[in-house]
């Protein structure tokens, strides 16, 4: 299974795998894979780099990415201590006594809250993208559209390619005419920050938008083999996976996200704002829920509603109760049913792939 | 492109083709594909009776299908009348009012307001059943799960095939357990009544769930040869496709629902319960977003909603107006940019498929 994708970013296989983690991207490039790493979480840009300088160990020299989360429209700024003013008192009360009715405990006496995660301000994201350009980094994608043009004049003129999410035809066509080189069409399916129509309807579309000349990835129910088939079959020069690695034995998951995930079925997923303040598709739970209940307020918009359930994130992800872990994920996260080695899942997709492609080929 | 559903069905192409108009299932046929009638509209047998045995001569000897709705759960009954004492006065004054606000004008004087469907009460499917099975049709689909076990058992006496949708792997299962041959795994790009599982992550689940010996059908997201590539990819042995047929020269639609037809795009449909009670995909318009605003009632549950809005639906498609037509449609509408007879329409899916899977095996 080659495709053009290979050759332009010197991979083995058409696979592109995100992950927050490090460990997990690394794997991914070493398995003949094309790793990129999620920076949203470094509120410090020298954690970023440092993490970057092991990538660049242990990626052995195979090429990776990074994926910032930089706003195209109204780039939110402004310290921390000001947007918290910007949180209305009920929406802190809710989330309290939500927290409270759900059992979820306090941190330990001592443990600082956190900042919340501030790589949606576009001012880290710039930092992190001035880290990324100081590492052999191979590409840069953006999770919100094409990067500022002066962004994708740097990237372009140390040889990095740039690429961006688009959820919608229209939105790939800008980020192309923005200089974007490589489209990810994402579909109402995937995990994370994503749109209404699915991948069925969306890759073809975006390939048509886009047109030959650009190479269009599927993001959005890719787990198995035969979906990267499907993907190939739509038009699409390669897969963008990020649910599937939550699985692995590289991710190193909490007891308890680990089993909400192996409990989930395709049907336990929602899209909704509660996480960042822009849709995006979570684990369905107790959590999620309360936030359908007719008291619940309405999320408030990127980046305040992140800041608001900051700490909620924190306590609920350390309650080791697997009915209120807050966790993006896709609704391919049904297929996760015991964990497993990023090789041994990279090897299993190709395979599936594979036989497919010579399945379909007897037709 | 030869499939087992194509030995199984005994036709050229695994294409399944659902319409209410009877000319388009006609045509379906007649191109090598099968044609499925659906039979909701119909709330008299004998008018159903006189449309297949069009059907019997139209399709020259080419098998056809119908499809009819039949709730699993809860048979709705009662006459007309009663029905209608259930209908709160608060939801009427709703419909009346926001037809004012959007300038549908009433009907012309002495026409009827009509019955409203009445096929998807139990009783009328059933009427549907017995007038099909005086025909030689060759399967019969349910919208809405397995037929009653009496029904699936005529069926098989007879020598039919019992199809059913199923939105969820489980569904699916237990539809395979009542006796039912064909599942139709529908996701949620697809128009009508729809789950909220996409057709990528739905279709090798459902594939999986029934087993080898089942034929599983991709619904939703299927209008063009590289997505029935993709279904086939996916592990289907065929396609079921609705939406596609509604911009064929044979579907005769209305100007105003032509037009909004060539006019939307992907992101211009919505699911929502407003037509029938069920969650149903629609196109997106002045009167989908009517009922979104703060001050609109919750739809009621099937067949209520359908019974208020009866009237409704008839002053919206009389109207003329591109922007209010009640539609059930898939996000494969974005697709249709011109009218072209269902003849075309089959070269033109059996031509890029085929295309597809020489593509494939290049890979």
């Amino acid at each position: 299974m080659h495709t053009a994708l290979c050759d332009l970013l010197g991979i083995e296989h058409p696979i592109v795998g995100f992950s927050p983690s490090e460990r997990v991207v690394a794997a991914i490039s070493r398995a003949g894979g094309f790793g990129v790493l999620g920076c949203v979480r470094f509120n410090d840009a020298d954690e970023l780099d440092a993490v970057l300088s092991w990538l660049d160990t242990e990626t052995g020299g195979r090429p990776y990415g990074v994926d910032v989360v930089m706003p195209t429209h109204g780039p939110a700024e402004g310290k921390h201590v000001d947007l918290d003013k910007l949180i209305p008192d009920g929406h802190r009360d809710f989330v309290q006594r939500t927290l409270l009715k759900l059992g979820v405990p306090p941190l330990p006496d001592g443990e600082s809250t956190g900042d919340g995660v501030l790589g949606w301000l576009h001012s880290i994201a710039r930092s992190h993208v001035e880290v990324a350009l100081s590492h052999p980094v191979r590409l840069i994608a953006n999770a919100l559209g094409p990067p500022p043009p002066d962004v994708i004049d740097a990237a372009h003129e140390r040889g990095l390619l740039v690429a961006a999410l688009a959820g919608r035809a229209t939105h790939a066509r800008s980020h192309v005419a923005s200089g974007v080189d490589i489209v990810v069409a994402q579909g109402y399916e995937a995990g994370g920050h994503t749109g209404e129509i699915a991948s069925m309807v969306l890759v073809p579309e975006v390939v048509d938008a886009v047109g030959e000349g650009v190479p269009v990835l599927a993001a959005g129910g890719i787990g198995s083999g035969r979906q990267i088939a499907a993907a190939l079959a739509l038009g699409a020069t390669g897969v963008w996976m990020g649910s599937a690695w939550l699985g692995t034995e590289e991710y190193q998951a909490q007891p308890a996200l680990r089993q909400a995930l192996l409990d989930a079925t395709s049907a336990d997923t929602v899209r909704s704002r509660v996480y960042s303040g822009k849709p995006a598709r979570l684990l369905r739970n107790r959590w999620t829920e309360a936030w359908s209940e007719p008291e619940a307020p309405a999320p408030l918009p990127m980046p305040l509603q992140n800041l608001l359930v900051s700490e909620a994130h924190n306590r609920l992800m350390r309650a080791g109760d697997p009915t209120v872990v807050p966790m993006p994920v896709g609704q391919i996260v049904g297929r996760m049913n015991e964990v497993r080695p990023v090789a041994d899942v990279m090897t299993a997709l190709v395979a599936e792939a594979t036989e497919t492609l010579k399945r379909l080929s007897a037709l």
